[in-house]
C-alpha cells in the first residue's frame, strides 16, 4: 500500500523526469505559491537528484495578491517589474527549464475591481511577451502542474474541510496524473505515445475546417495551411522531449485567425484570474468576436476580450473525448489544467507557433501572415459535452465525422 | 491586557511607520522567508494602510537553501542572478523602501562545505555591490528586523519546543523593540533622540583614536578626519527620517582603514552565513588582520577574511553599554541584530559612507582616499563585556575615559 506521502513524492519525481525532463547541469525555475513550500522542496530535491545545477524559485502568495488588489491604488497595477521579465528571458536563453505549480483559490479575486485585474493582466502580458513566445514556441522545456491549496480544495470538495479537503484533492490530482498506477513512468510513456499518434493522424488528414455542433453551439473553425496537431509531449529546441501539461488528454491545433464563424457556448465555468465566467456565449464573424453575453462574470469577460485585438480571436482548438478519465471523474476542478482536459475546448488569444510547420522560427508578423492569431493573452474555455458532434471538412469539400456524441469517431 | 497577536500587529506597524517610515505612493520591498508569511502579510497591510503603492516581496526559504548547499554542485554557487541585482537597484532608484525580515536558523549551514558558502557570499557580494552602496549611504530608507522561525526559537530556548519556543522568542523580540510599553511609538521617538544626542556628543569630541582594553583585548582604533558618529535614525537622501535597525542601541563610526593595531577577542559567538565562529582572536597591524585563531569555526573565519582585501580590515566601531536592555536580558539570540545591540562591536569589511562628512556623495576611490574601508562584505562581531574600558585620545594626545567597566563614562 502506497501512502499519500509516497505518492506525492512519485508525483514530484514524475514532474521532474517526465514533465520538464530536467537535464544534468540545467537550472530549474519554479513558479510556486508559498503555501506549497513542502511540495516545492520535494521537487527541488528530485531535480538536484537528477543533476540540476540550481533550482530557482519565484514565489507568490494568494493572500498577498488579494491584499494588494483590495488595498493598492489602481495605478499600481499598470506596472510590472521589467527586470523580472528580463530575468525570465535570461534564464530561458541560458537553457533553464520552467515549472509552474498552480494552487490558486478559484475565488481569490471574486469581487475585486475588474479594472485592476485588467490592468495587471495587460501589464504582465506586455512585459512577459518575449518570455511567452519562448514558452509557446517550446524554446525551453516547461511544465504546468498543480498542488492543492486549502481554499481550492474546499471549493472542489465543499463537504470537506482543512486537511481532509486537501487530501481529497491530492488524491484526485494524483489520479489524473496516473500516479495511482503500478508504474506511472511507463504509463505516461504509453499515454504520451497514444496522444502523439492521434495528433499525427489528424495532421495527415489536413482538414480545412472543423464544424462544431452541440446545444448552444454551431461553430465553424477554419484551419490554416500547414497546421500541425499536437498531442502529448514534444521536443524543445535542443531536442529534449518534455510534456508541458500534467495531466494532458488533448490534441490541439491553431485556428485560422480570420476563419471562425458562428456561435459557441461554454459547458464548464471559466476561471479567469480568480473570477468565474459562466453560461456565456460568443458569436464570431470572420474570426472576431462580434457579440457576447454571460450570465455570470460578463464584466470580466468584457475585460478579457478587451485585453488587445488578439484577445477577440481564437488561438487554439483542442479535442478531448467526453469519456476521458478527468471527465468521467465528474469532479469540477475550477482549474483549467484539469477542466480543459475533461472537454473539447478553444482559447481566446495567441496561437502556439508550434502548431504551424516552421512556426517556431517565425516572428510575430510572419505568424500573422500565415494565419495565426497573436495576442498578449491566451485563455482556454470548455465547450465539450456528450452531445457534441464535430465534422472535419476536407480540401475537396467532403466531410467526415471526427467526433460523435462527445467521443472520437475516427 | 494586550495579546501576543495584538503586540505582533503593533510591531508590524512600528516597523512600517517608525522603521522604514513608508511614504504615500512608495513601494516597499520586503525580503522575507516563506515561513514568516503570516507576519509578511501583516506588514504588507500596514504598508498599504499608510498609502504604499505596492509591496514587492522577495521570498526565500531556509530549507531550500540547505537543500541547495547539500545537493547542488560547487560551480552553481559562483553564480548570482545579475538581473535580480539590477532589479534591486532599479527599485531603489525609483525610491522604494527596503525591509528585511531575518528568521534564519543559526545552525542552518552547519557542516556545509565552506567553499560553497564562500563562493555564494562572494558572488552575491559582487552582484549586489551597487545596491549595497545605496543602502550603506542611506540613499533609500531601509530596515532590518526579525521574526521567529521554529528552528531559531528552539535554538534560543532549547528547553521549549514548537509553538512554545516561537511564542517565547516573539515575547523576547517584542521586548527588545519596546512594544511592551504603553506607547511604543513615543518610546521609540525618545530612544531615537537619546541615541542621536550621544552620537552628536562623540562627533564633537572628534577623538583621533579609541583604545579598547579588556581580557584578551588591547586594541587601538584610529578614526579618520571628518568622521561622524551615528546613533538612532537619520534621513535618507530625500530627507525622510528612518530607523535602519529595530532594535538599535548603538552609536557607531568608521575606523581608519590603515589605523588599527593590536589584538581583539570576541565575547559572543559570530553567526556567519549560518555557521558559528567562537572564541576567536584577531591581531591587526596598520589596519590589516595579520594573525587569527578560533576555537570554533576557524575555517569559516578564514573564508570570511579571504572574501576580498577589505574583509581583512575594519569598517565599523560601535559602542553599546553593557547595561543595555538586550544585554541585561541575558538571552543569546544567535542573531547579530540583537546580539550586536547587547555589546560593543566592530565589523570586518566595508565602512558606512555616512560615517564621513560628505561621504554619501563620494565614490569608492574618494572613500578610500578619505581613510574608509571598502569591501564586498560587512560582518559585525561582539567584543564588549562588563570588563571593558575604552579611552578616547584627543588631537593633542590627551586621553579621557569613554567607557569604564562596560558602561558609558561620559
Amino acid at each position: 500500500m502506497t501512502t499519500l506521502d509516497q505518492k506525492i513524492e512519485q508525483y514530484a519525481e514524475l514532474a521532474v523526469t517526465v514533465g520538464v525532463n530536467i537535464q544534468k547541469d540545467q537550472t530549474l525555475v519554479l513558479n510556486a505559491p508559498v503555501a506549497s513550500a513542502d511540495f516545492v522542496r520535494l521537487v527541488a530535491k528530485k531535480a538536484y537528484e537528477q543533476g540540476a545545477k540550481n533550482v530557482h524559485v519565484e514565489w507568490h502568495d494568494d493572500d498577498l495578491t488579494r491584499i494588494r488588489y483590495d488595498m493598492a491604488p489602481l495605478e499600481s497595477f499598470h506596472e510590472f517589474p521589467e527586470w523580472k521579465a528580463r530575468g525570465f528571458e535570461e534564464m530561458a536563453e541560458n537553457g533553464a527549464a520552467y515549472m509552474t505549480i498552480k494552487a490558486t483559490d478559484p475565488d481569490l479575486l471574486s469581487g475585486v475591481d475588474g479594472e485592476k485585474i485588467a490592468a495587471a493582466n495587460k501589464a504582465s502580458g506586455q512585459a512577459m511577451n518575449t518570455f511567452r513566445t519562448y514558452i509557446q514556441s517550446d524554446k525551453v522545456s516547461w511544465l504546468v502542474i498543480s498542488a492543492p491549496s486549502q481554499a481550492w480544495a474546499e471549493k472542489v470538495f465543499p463537504e470537506a474541510k482543512g486537511e481532509e479537503a486537501m487530501n481529497k484533492l491530492w488524491e484526485a490530482i494524483l489520479e489524473t496524473v496516473r500516479v495511482n498506477t503500478e508504474d506511472p513512468v511507463a504509463e505516461w510513456k504509453q499515454h504520451d505515445e497514444n496522444l502523439q499518434t492521434k495528433a499525427r493522424f489528424l495532421t495527415e488528414k489536413n482538414y480545412t475546417k472543423l464544424h462544431f455542433q452541440a446545444p448552444g453551439t454551431d461553430l465553424e473553425i477554419e484551419l490554416p495551411d500547414n497546421h500541425i496537431w499536437i498531442g502529448g509531449g514534444g521536443p524543445n529546441k535542443d531536442g529534449v522531449h518534455f510534456v508541458a501539461n500534467m495531466p494532458t488528454e488533448e490534441v490541439f491545433t491553431a485556428p485560422k485567425a480570420d476563419g471562425v464563424n458562428g456561435t459557441v457556448s461554454n459547458t464548464k465555468p471559466l476561471n479567469y484570474g480568480g473570477n468565474l465566467i459562466d453560461n456565456f456565449t460568443l458569436t464570431f464573424k470572420d474570426g472576431k468576436v462580434v457579440d457576447f453575453k454571460a450570465e455570470q462574470g460578463e464584466e470580466t469577460l468584457k475585460n478579457l476580450l478587451d485585453s488587445d485585438e488578439g484577445a477577440k480571436r481564437l488561438g487554439e482548438v483542442a479535442l478531448v473525448p467526453h469519456g476521458s478519465p478527468i471527465s468521467q471523474s465528474g469532479i469540477l476542478f475550477y482549474n483549467t489544467l484539469y477542466d480543459e482536459n475533461a472537454s473539447n475546448h478553444i482559447a481566446l488569444g495567441s496561437a502556439y507557433p508550434t502548431n504551424l510547420k516552421g512556426g517556431a522560427d517565425m516572428n510575430k508578423e510572419e505568424l500573422e501572415q500565415a494565419g495565426l492569431n497573436v495576442s498578449i493573452t491566451h485563455v482556454d474555455f470548455m465547450i465539450g459535452s456528450g452531445d457534441m458532434n464535430i465534422d472535419g471538412v476536407k480540401a475537396d469539400g467532403s466531410t467526415e465525422p471526427v467526433f460523435r456524441n462527445g467521443e472520437w469517431a475516427v
